[in-house]
């Protein structure tokens, strides 16, 4: 990391390549945490294919970790990268789980997750962990969740419109999330399709001061799988930033 | 109907031909409510099909309803008799909806529903409709749910496993539903797949005093996308029994 990088500059927009350098940080002080022999839940996006890398350097170095992946992409990626995998069938718990999100609050550690499109397996990974890790770089970390970022929310694709309706009832703007090659302009593009076969729902709800109140109203909807919200559910976050690499855990419940 | 069958006798169990009968009466008594020109949401199982029957009898008539169906066996049933069909996300709300059920409490009208592995599109159906009829035989009135039947939960088929750990957490004894075709000793048989593509956790709770509560924790687990237990979903239920049928509308909330 250069001194440039490392200095960034408050205000000043960082690139491309500096916040990489911050994840890339951020999740070699998570991955250095992992104990040997781990059952490493292993999640989905771009700062998480960083720490697959990472985690596959200490694999390497003769680390005896299993992973268990959140997306078929992440399962492909670590396998190229010689990760050991397991189902999470097969496990009764894991050790461990790293993954990235799209905002984190301080000090609570609450996340929004699932601009990937991953949410599900990513929260049902991190319900089966003993202990949930976050890496991500310095622009996430928000003061009040939903502020700039729909809460993208998993849907059953049968009646979703009428699912929408429930959902723009709970104060939300909702948009189904199109594939990556359909435009936004065109009335019959092919809406994006979960790993589990479901649609997303990507809900602009502004910002949100009680954001576990929202998440169990969210959830409660007929119609909803599940919603990028994760709260109190994530122990430690690694934060990679201009002053290298801060870490929170997440304060004991009063 | 005989007379022989409509004493019935306290006591005595009916005979299929004669719960058939009940649920035709019925089926019969909800269909004869059902405005001229009515989107109807059509229930699944055995006494949903005795509807679509009456249903379609009405519309040899000269009814111009049009039907929704709750599952893809109901909609092909309700085509073969001519029923007129439109998907539930091209109509903004259903004018009614008539469907089975697995247990009934009186006076509130909550239910379990899911024996016949529809239970998430139905409820979906009903969440949209802005009447719902259930139509029951008498041997499915209760005094408090769940004590003779498992409560069907939908699962997500990814780590089902661990799903069904967090619904044992909550009290629940959950059995995988296997295929039609499976025979249960078989520990490699294969899983009952919903019309989403889900697995079926049906779960022994034992009585559950507290319905309204028990709903809320279990849709808010992590992996869970329905469960049958449907709370205020109901504002009227016909019982067909040895002395005809029975109307019953739901009291308003004090």
């Amino acid at each position: 990391m250069s001194d440039a990088t490392e200095r960034g500059g408050a205000g000043s927009v960082p690139s491309a390549d500096t916040l990489a350098e911050w994840k890339r940080a951020a999740a070699h002080a998570a991955v250095a945490t992992i104990p040997e022999d781990a059952i490493v839940g292993l999640g989905s996006g771009s700062t998480a294919e960083l720490m697959l890398r990472e985690l596959a350097a200490r694999v390497g170095q003769g680390s005896r970790v299993t992973g268990v992946p959140t997306s078929e992409h992440t399962g492909q990626v670590a396998a190229a990268l010689g990760i050991p995998l397991a189902d999470v069938n097969d496990v009764p718990a894991l050790t461990v789980s790293i993954d990235g999100a799209d905002e984190v609050t301080l000090p609570r550690l609450d996340l929004i997750k699932g601009r990937g499109g991953a949410l599900l397996r990513e929260k049902l990974i991190a319900a089966t962990s003993r202990f949930r890790i976050i890496i991500v770089d310095a622009t996430k970390i928000v003061v009040t969740l939903a502020s700039a970022h729909p809460i993208p929310v998993e849907v059953v694709p049968f009646g979703w419109h009428r699912t929408a309706d429930r959902l723009v009832a709970l104060g939300a703007r909702p948009a189904l999330r199109l594939a990556p090659s359909a435009l936004s302009t065109d009335p019959n593009a092919a809406p994006y399709v979960t790993d589990g076969g479901n649609y997303i729902l990507d809900c602009m709800f502004g910002p949100i001061p009680q954001p576990d109140v929202l998440a169990a109203y969210i959830k409660a909807v007929v119609g909803v799988v599940e919603h990028g919200l994760f709260i109190g559910m994530t122990e430690r976050v690694y934060v990679g930033g201009p002053a290298g690499v801060q870490m929170y855990d997440r304060p004991r419940s009063p």
